[in-house]
């Protein structure tokens, strides 16, 4: 293998697949990425076996030439060192060329480097993933989706499939919900797909959808989505991402929505995240980051008291109140974490009673809902 | 004590004598910000007993209200929670009340924290420096010198004084040295001072001097040093910092500074500081992390190896080259360290022979030296 390749572009396409190593490998072929040089132009890939990316380089973008193929071959070199030597590298082309026993030259200018690398044929193959099950979705909406459920899963390994967010997609409407039984966190939106397909209890790992949260762009292009047996792949341009899914029924969750509330406040978004933020610097020094909610007619109390520090009290004024009164209280976290990732300027919050789900609703995004459970007060 | 104050300024105030405290003290009152209200304004301090800091904020500032005094009197709040407090509080200005038993109001919009305080009286007192051992120097150059000397301090505790760096002066030569054996910075400046004053084995402790650095500005107001038996103050407008200074007695480092080279090369600063950095991705992986330097004729030739990794190869072309030829080896990282705080675009590096130290002298701030031992090549 021998090429001369843009510096610029080598390295962005480093940063990405380099996003797939895990940086507690013991295995030494998981630590490298894979460079293929066919007539296409260089495939690189990285994996730690629970997600994949794969990116392409062509010989030409745009017109400018950005790789140049001297010979073909392949080599894995280690990811940390090939980012951090290019990164510093003196010129703006790069060449990279494969001697006896995985030796690879990497000469930049003035710059030589020599690297033992690694046989490719050693490298795992990421699945093939085919299938006819394909719908798309762009690019910023898919990552809004990702950022507004993943946050809700569950840390915890007791039940694995909590640690995933569930897909489903039925006559176009693709849906995320996310929860740790705490909280819940649900997206739907319409996307492109075939009138027919169905997608069910599709349960994608959190820790890969941050990954692939990273990695889509934030405009609006088409990104392609097969699912198969017990892979998701992504197609993004030039760069794929594939993931395994959980194994395992996820818990129907639609059961623990409820349908009525028995007091209603509609509020501006920052003024609660504020005043719950505020609220939370006490509420985090005593157990469970409690923090109590008190609304009687058109005033909302919220207050926090910590033995040790002291306590504080907001007052927030909404701006409608419908139902009766109501005192009530949850985790400052839970409420911070979902609110944070609302956008919508004004929600409605929606109490169920004061040991049932607290419901969160962007007033001018009917597709979010996200739910906290109150914790009893004492 | 009762006063209202401007948010802004009042957070500014907490931000800058926060510096002084620990985070690993396990003494109450030393997590605290004292403070204390007065007719001529409020008066904020924090200390952890090596370093101190105290700012004045009064209550009128380019005309505009700063401070309203209602009551005087003192108190001591814990930094953390005062910091992150005043950061999120919803209005312009914060009403800080102290109740009975300590206990303080601080209410800001429909803010209202109460939290528990500590008694002032309990609070140490800082050192009253005095004596008419005074000079002056602008803020950014202090700043510069402190910059380009402290990172040579030594972070080992076997030889406490190595830990700080010693500052001299001179008939107005203030000069600053650090070395922690293996590599040595000095920088010399004219300043301000009294004719006849003199100061010798001034040993600062590096660690006030990194706080010290982030709180001086980067522009040329004066700032007055006050330097008595065992303390040094810096007067910087309306806020001083107080530091310790190291008992024992510094040795002498004129004798190891040589004054003839067998060989000098002139180069740019940046370019040696790139090869140098590329050398070190791979130095890193040995043991010293070992660059070596083979000087022939009108090329610098810089390499390193690590058996697992593999080696890197630089060619340095200098701008000028006097004297024999020379292979030398020596840690990249106090190289690189001595050259990330050099701004001269250009630097002359001598070396004195192959066990004999390796001199960085910027071309234009003949005021300016740091010196690194070489490694023996095996």
């Amino acid at each position: 293998m021998h090429i001369t390749i843009d510096r610029s572009h080598f390295l962005t396409a480093i940063q990405s697949v380099q996003k797939a190593i895990s940086t507690k490998t013991t295995i030494p072929i998981l630590t490298g990425i894979k460079l293929s040089v066919t007539e296409q132009g260089l495939k690189m890939t990285a994996t730690d076996l629970q997600i994949g990316i794969e990116t392409i380089v062509q010989k030409e973008q745009n017109g400018e030439t950005i790789l140049q193929i001297h010979q073909l071959g392949s080599i894995v070199l280690t990811a940390k060192y090939l980012g951090e030597i290019v990164r510093k590298l003196p010129q703006a082309t790069v060449d990279i060329e494969v001697k006896q026993n995985y030796l690879t030259i990497i000469r930049s200018g003035t710059s030589e480097f020599n690297l033992h690398g690694l046989d490719a044929e050693e490298f795992p193959r990421l699945p093939q993933v085919t299938g006819n099950q394909v719908f798309s979705i762009p690019s910023d909406l898919l990552k809004d989706m990702i950022r507004q459920t993943v946050y809700a899963v569950s840390t915890e390994e007791i039940r694995p499939v909590l640690t995933g967010v569930v897909w489903s997609l039925k006559e176009g409407n693709l849906k995320f919900v996310a929860t740790d039984s705490h909280r819940l966190a649900s997206r739907k939106v319409q996307v492109e797909a075939p009138e027919e397909m169905q997608l069910f209890n599709i349960i994608v790992p959190g820790k890969s959808l941050l990954e692939l949260g990273r990695l889509l762009s934030e405009d609006d292009t088409l990104v392609d989505i097969v699912v198969a047996d017990n892979q998701v792949l992504i197609h993004m341009g030039r760069t794929q991402f594939y993931s395994r899914l959980l194994e395992g029924q996820y818990p129907d969750t639609t059961r623990i929505i409820p349908n009525t509330y028995k007091t209603a406040v509609q509020v501006k978004t920052k003024d609660l995240l504020d005043a719950v933020e505020r609220a939370a610097l006490i509420a985090k020094d005593n157990d469970n980051n409690v923090v109590r909610f008190n609304i009687k007619q058109m005033i909302i109390d919220i207050t926090s008291n910590s033995p040790d520090v002291g306590k504080v009290s907001e007052t927030l004024k909404p701006i409608q109140v419908s139902g009766e009164d109501m005192i009530i209280a949850c985790n400052a976290k839970y409420l911070i974490e979902a609110l944070r990732v609302i956008t919508s300027p004004e929600i409605t919050v929606e109490f169920t009673g004061s040991m049932s789900p607290i419901l969160l609703k962007p007033l001018d995004n009917p597709g979010y809902l996200t739910l906290v459970l109150p914790v009893r007060i004492y």
